[in-house]
Formats: structure tokens, sequence, C-alpha cells
């Protein structure tokens, strides 16, 4: 039995200010072809299919489009669940009637933990939900955390689990010790966020999302696919890739990755205006790639990003070393250098992820506020 | 042949500031309990399933398990098209999967223009459009109104057309002639928003949906099932209901009405504040309804909302009639009555319609200028 596991698509993607449609349709379709030469017993997408509640139209036809030729057209199974970006209610639209080709979309947690049962191999799904959902859906008051609520979660599953037959788990979390970078949503503010690794132990494999890198945690057995794209120039070095998954009968799991390859890569380029606008350097490089550029020019220069768009149309944001080195100076004179944001800075980042607005000042009072009433709101429950 | 008519069932729905949702769901679980009732051969859904383009998740849940109970649990046919109040990009994912149980659900209108054929009887379905959309779809650039726009449409249906068999058109217009109420949205800013009912002469019968009454336009073949609901207090003594139609193998129709009974229904009454706290008054009174009231007394009353609310909780808006002769003496003395809203106002009745805010003047000027940069834009193509 094989599948082939992807997750984080995150459809509808703005990168500083750029939707990624095109480049996520492009990646997409290598994806349908790939399923079309490998066909596999089932594709499996780990949440985050769009990147928020409320995805653009132009992400829904894309997502209807790309599902559609895989389910429909490939016959090719589906198993999907819906991510902390995904609206769970809106996702789950239609899902009863998607059954019926064995597109199997599940956008809730909710009373039913039967897996979905393709080729001899049982795929057990949890969509991401928030530990408050699990505590009110088991009545269980000891759930806080979401290692909490992912254990009782999964012990629910071992209930009826038929540990002879190869068991495969579907989620969306972030595991302990995976490395972060800037496009995965914090999952629990002021609060812990992760799951242990070995929660996953009954199964013979855990097909997960959230975490954007195939290399985020080192385990033979529980896994990220790794993002569709790079969404963030923290990304900028990580393979993406999707993993295909091949489970024997005795439950035995081997893995092989494929690349997609994106017509416009994410990168980091460095050096003085000069270097960068010298022609030879401009022949040789991708000059359509999505670029983060660090200037090591000193002193003034007139319309860096002006000059810089001439050669390199999609520059997406530029900073200079100097002012990196200055802020690092600050740093280390006295102010602590914060490794854990507080609250208000998570949602300024968040603010300029999801909208092209200044989180000005008068915003940032309003929204200290909103979070100072909800602090004392919960300390008062 | 027989199928039930509705349209206009707007889910997602504020009056005055509350959502309908759960006068929706009761009026929909005894829409549901007809269908089990009546075994029709396909339900015929005309538009504005939801109230905006992005319903609120609530809605979005209702929808979908009412169209499952009646598709999947019911087993019956259903036919829909988008109206002018929903997304036609998102209430169209899953549109394709949806096919094999027989729901036939068209979002955007296409080139795709063959009927959908049940039981020997054709649907042709022509979601929402605006005139530039089917003007670019058949490169006409002679196509500027829903008039003209209509007529291509038409014309392009009848070139397949067999007219000995029974052909029904199911669509979302605003027939010349109909009675307009406060809750349907405006068609056309400054254009004719009208088609002829003549236009659909080729056609047993137009199953249309749009303007809020069964009774908006006399017409034979060309009919307005109404309204889910009553949503708006102008639409207070409007019967409520859907049609069951009968087509026999002639092609000859015949319909009824059948009423569906809010928990809550939607009434204007009048009187001073003693007729309305007069106990005996108040007895006799349906008080859970959602009510208007318009005050006859004059001089200063203390908190007439508080009071009435203690005897009345779903008053929604209070008017004093004092007020409204006013308004006449001023119209009568020198100001011209507008009966054409110019597109500010019409947008201040949207604002206050959709949202919560006040329409506040620094508002107000913003959307001038929109309206101003607009027209200049249009102007200048």
């Amino acid at each position: 039995m094989k599948f082939i596991h992807t997750a984080d698509w995150h459809l509808g993607k703005l990168v500083h200010g750029v939707y990624m449609t095109e480049e996520q349709r492009e990646v997409l379709q290598q994806f349908v072809r790939l399923v079309e030469e490998e066909t596999p017993d089932a594709v499996v997408i780990a949440g985050d299919l769009y990147d928020r509640s409320v995805p653009p139209t132009g992400a829904v036809e894309l997502l209807n489009e790309m599902l559609f030729a895989i389910n429909v057209e490939l016959k090719t199974p589906i198993v999907a669940i819906s991510g902390n970006h995904d609206s769970a209610e809106r996702l789950s639209f239609g899902s009863s009637w998607f059954r019926h080709s064995q597109f199997y979309l599940k956008g809730k947690v909710d009373d039913q933990f039967s897996p979905v049962r393709i080729n001899g191999v049982n795929f057990y799904c949890i969509p991401y939900a928030e530990p408050g959902t699990i505590r009110q859906l088991f009545g269980d008051n000891s759930i806080h955390t979401h290692q909490g609520a992912m254990k009782r979660l999964i012990g629910k599953l071992e209930e009826e689990m038929d540990c002879r037959e190869p068991n495969i788990f579907v989620g969306h979390a972030f595991v302990l010790g995976g490395k972060t970078t800037d496009s995965e949503r914090t999952l629990s503010v002021g609060g812990s966020g992760c799951v242990d690794a070995g929660l996953f132990a009954p199964f013979n494999y855990a097909a997960l999302g959230h975490l954007h890198s195939p290399d985020a945690i080192k385990h033979e057995k529980v896994r990220y696919s790794g993002s569709l794209l790079k969404y963030s120039f923290s990304e900028a070095n990580q393979r993406k890739s999707v993993s295909i998954v091949t489970v024997d009968e005795k439950g035995a799991v081997s893995i092989e990755e494929r690349t997609l390859r994106p017509k416009r890569d994410m990168r980091v380029l460095e050096g003085t205006l000069e270097e960068l606008l010298d022609p030879a350097r401009i022949q040789a490089e991708a000059t359509e790639d999505y670029l983060k550029i660090t200037l090591l020019d000193r002193g003034a220069i007139i319309d860096p990003m002006g000059k810089l768009r001439q050669a390199y149309p999609n520059v997406l944001h530029l900073e200079r070393k100097i002012d990196m080195i200055d802020q690092r100076q600050k740093e280390s004179y006295g102010m602590k250098r914060e490794e854990k944001k507080d609250d208000i800075d998570l949602f300024a980042d968040f603010y300029s992820e999801m909208t092209t607005d200044d989180f000005t000042p008068e915003k940032r009072k309003l929204m200290e506020r909103v979070i100072q009433e909800a602090q004392l709101e919960a300390n008062q429950k």
C-alpha cells in the first residue's frame, strides 16, 4: 500500500504582500502529475489546505480544481484534515458528499473516531483542535494543553484499534523539538502548544502537518512532509518535498521524497548594491525569484529598492546589514534578548503577516487593552 | 413530474442586528418534512442561499445539514443556483462531487448550457451574473444591461432546446414590474437591473429568485417562490410560502403553495405606550414576535424601548409617528422627495444592513471619495 503524504498547502498565502497563488498552481500541477505517475492508493493532506479561515476566492477555486483532478479524474482516494489556519466549519461543507468518491475530508473533531480504511490500511484522522474543544468533547476538565488533548484523543483511538493491522495517524500538531520558522502560526499564546512524539507510538506512521520542513524532527515514524512551498525567508534554505510512504503487510514503512519545483524560488541575497547590479552577476542569477536582499553598503544610498527591482523584479524585502549590527549592539547593551515574544508582539507579527497596513501605535494600544481584558476574564474563571 | 420551487433563503441574515439563524433552522426543518411528505422529483432553489458572500460559519453548517437531509437522506435531487448575495466561487466549491448524488449546484455562468434532466423535464440553470460577465463570456460588447444579458443567454439556450419537451428556467433576476421590498439588494446602481417577463416565453415555467414575495409579479408561468422568511418590516404583510409545481407530459404546469411557519413572526404594531403595555393587549399578542413598533404618543416619553422590551422582548425597531409627520412636512416644504436614492445613500443603507456600526460622517466622507474615484475611472474607460 502506497500513499503520498503532503501538508501545509496554505492556498491564499500572502508573502510580504504578494499572493503565492501562481506558484501554488504551478507546484500543484506538478503534484497532480506525480499522482498520475505514481498511482498511489491515497493522497494524505495533513492540514492547512488554506492559509486563512476565509481564503480569497482564487484559492477556493484552485483547491477545488486540484482535488477534483486527483480524486475524480485520477480516481485517487484523498484523506484530508483541517489545520490551525483552516476554518473547520467552512472546510467541512460538502464533506458528506465527498465520501462517495473516497474523498475523506475531516474538518472538525467530533465523536466519530472510526478510521478511513483504504487497501487494508487504517487512517485515523484528527484535525487541528484547541485543547478547550477536546476538554468539552470528553467533558474532561483536566485537559488544558495540546499534549493533554492529544493524549486523550489517542487513548480513545487505541480503544478500537486493531494493532495487527497497519494504522496511520493523520494530524496537525507541533511535535516537541520541532524546528519552527516564521510562517507557522504559534499554536498557543502563553501556553504549551507542543506534543510529545512518543504519543504516536501506537501507530505505524504519523503523517503530520504544521511545521514546514521535512527535517523539522528526526524520527523514523513521526514525520512532517513539509509545506508545498517556501512561505517565509526563514525557510529559504529548506528542502521542499512530498513524501511517498509505502506500508507493507506487516506494517513496516519506507519513505521516499519527491521534490516539486516552483517557477520562482525564495532566496536570500547579500552584497553591496554595486555587486548585486553587476551585469555578470545579474546574468548568473535567477532574477525572477522572490528575494530578500541584505545590502552591505555603508552610508547613504538613493532609492536602492527602485534600482534593485529593475534587475530583480520580485524583491520582497530589503534590509541593510548596518541596521542589523546596530540592533544586536542594542541588545547586548542592557536590553535583554527575548527568546519568547509576548502576546502583543505575537499579534503585531500576525497583523503584519495578514494585512498590508501598518500596526500603528493606536492599534497597538487598542489591542493591548483587548489582551488585558481577555486575561482578566480568563483569570476570573 | 413534481418539484418544489423555493429561493432566497438568505442564511446568515442579520435583521436590525439580530441573526435569523434560529428561525431559519426552524423553517428549514419544516421544509425538510414537507419534502419527506410530498416526495417531489426535485427541489429547486433559485439563488441567495446565503445572505452574503462570506456567510457566518453557523449558516454554512445549517446549509450543509439541510441540503444533506434533502439530497442524501431523502434521496431527492436538488437543482440550485447562486444569487446576487452569494459568492459564485465560494458556493461552487465541491459542486463537481455533488452531481454524483443528483445535487446540481451551479455557482457561476460558464460555457456549459446543457440542462439538468430529471424525470423527462429539462432544467436550464442561469445563476445571477453581472451584465459585464455575460458581455465577456460571449465577447459581445453590445451587452450593457441585465435585459441584454438575459436575452443573449436565453437565445443561447434556445439553440439547443427541444421545445417538444417540458423546459424549466431557473434564474435569479429582477423581472420588470416586480414589487420590491427593503431586503432585496438593488441589482444595478445607476443602471437598469430589470428584465422583461416576455424573455421567458420559450419555457414552460420560470422558477425565479430575487424578489421576496410570491405575489411580486402576476404571471402564470414566470414566478417568484418568495423568500423563506420575512427579512424586513416592509415584508411584514407578505405571505411566505414555497411552491409545489407539477408539470404534465404536455408541459402544462399547475402550482400549489405551502406555508412555512417560523416560531417568531415579523410584524408591525402601532399604538400609544399605554395601549401597548395594557395587560389585556399583551396577553392577546404573540409577544415573542420580531416587532417594529410605531408609538403614537405626543410629548416626551422616558425609555420607551426599555419599557416595551419588558413585554415584547424582540422589538427590533421603534419609531414615533410624530417624527414621521415632521418628515413628511419637511418634504412637502421645498425638499424634493427622492424616489431614486443616490449611490452614497444606497451604500449607507447597505452599511447599516450589514454591520452593527454607525455610518459616521468620516466613513461617509471616505466612501464619497471612493465613489467619486470609481466614477472618474469608469468615465475614462
